[in-house]
């Protein structure tokens, strides 16, 4: 493969005429590994995305701060690559917590919003995570949610930080699409739900409602908050006695239950087929 | 916590009086370990199941060939471990891969099926797992096609060893429940699901049909096989080719995809839903 002379790539990338690519010992580059801790996310507001796809939707979302990658990737990414940092693969390999980053890691600035501004947008599907502690659970149900039509998704109480690099990634990009708020206080978080006029609906394999039951009476067919609680302690009794109905995704077989990630889908799905398609789902 | 003295245990439990508890060097924990090694499980058709609610599983199945519980195990599963064999707590170390198998570890019969033999029962719903690799997503989809009510779950082509132990944790005691074929070639596969007059779909994210309109026109609701692929490569292009439907999840909002687990919990769900209440889901 052909490969542009360094120089004139660190010429492009603002970095000085001459420089070497950055290092893992860099100050800047390792100023950004540190944003791998939680502590130094939350007093900068600002994390770490890795690999093309969630670059290209953190320059979507105008969120990059900085980004860094080696002279291969911007051999191969130049559409995402045009204000990068140069850095070598040994930097890259310090930055990333994944084997292939494909040589892209961007420092981020975090696009959380307050649950008022996003609630003031008449959203007509939200996802709420609470006191879910697995960033790849969080992640994934955050995708889900998107994928779904979710226009925002609330980490509430003592839930992992949405910006933890495997919540990132397993996000895939949703990350940046969605109103994400977080450190949210779940029993003032239903309230404001409420009243903005959402029906909230509380997942969980104890419900009293079966969620065919609730499609088939028209009850998806309004705008509605999903509650989604841990996978080992499912969600607090305080939660459950605020939604308006307590939701159990059917059992047809002998499995005594649906992972989390699972059942969020099959919920958040029903919704936005009975929001799409009112007259679907009725008998 | 009161304790029984171990050699009256040991009489329970088929070990002679006074011999102790098996340790990481008995020949049969030993033996019992290599099952962790897929080639060993294939010549055997054995393989380890592990913790309290996997173990009760398999003698609900009548899978069990041996279980070893440590005397802690015995004392607070006395309805699970009436045949233990007593092992020390660094023999369940040894035979577990999880940190905490709560003292309790089956070697078990595999419990499948041939795909005749599966048919031959009429199922209305089944999931076809081709060439997914990763046992965390196999055993997933195999928890929720239990859940939807699917009686046969086929592991098709270059698949995941069903009986991997992240696969039979991830499945949560499902792969007990279902009838479970393995090895199973993708194209005769299809070729036997449609012959049978199951309605073969094919779930892609590049589907020409939408999962919604084929509810809505009661495409959903006849007995029927869905064809699941790896999350890296999707189907294979003669098994898209050999389906009756290409079926996409709809995208209502800015993600690209679902993930494999959560794109089959929405597809088995549409399915269960239809075939239960057809009249539900049609304009």
């Amino acid at each position: 493969m052909r490969r542009r002379p360094p120089e004139r790539l660190a010429q492009q990338h603002h970095q000085r005429p001459g420089v070497a690519p950055f290092t893992e010992r860099t100050p800047r580059v390792i100023a950004a590994r540190r944003l791998q801790r939680r502590r130094e996310r939350d007093e900068s507001r600002l994390f770490l995305a890795e690999g093309p796809q969630a670059v290209r939707e953190a320059i979507a979302a105008d969120a990059v701060k900085e980004l860094f990658a080696t002279a291969e990737a911007v051999e191969r990414h130049p559409d995402l690559t045009k204000d990068a940092t140069l850095v070598t693969d040994g930097a890259i390999a310090a930055l990333a917590e994944t084997v292939a980053p494909q040589g892209l890691v961007a420092v981020c600035h975090q696009p959380g919003v307050r649950l008022q501004d996003a609630l003031a947008k008449a959203p007509r599907l939200v996802a709420v995570l609470a006191e879910i502690r697995d960033p790849g659970n969080a992640g994934t149900i955050l995708r889900t949610a998107d994928a779904a039509g979710a226009k925002a998704v609330v980490f509430a109480g003592d839930a992992v930080d949405p910006y933890n690099g495997k919540c990132v990634r397993a996000s895939a990009g949703s990350v940046f699409h969605t109103d994400l708020v977080r450190d949210a206080d779940p029993a003032a978080t239903v309230e404001s739900l409420k009243a903005s006029g959402l029906t909230v609906l509380a997942a969980t394999g104890y419900g009293d409602t079966d969620l065919d039951d609730l499609a088939d009476t028209g009850g998806l067919a309004r705008p509605t908050a999903w509650l989604f609680g841990s996978e080992a302690h499912g969600l607090p009794d305080d939660l459950l006695a605020a939604a308006d109905h307590r939701v159990r995704v059917p059992l047809h077989g002998r499995a005594e239950s649906l992972n989390l990630a699972a059942a969020a889908a099959v919920c958040l799905y029903a919704s936005a087929r009975a929001l799409r398609r009112p007259a679907a789902g009725r008998p």
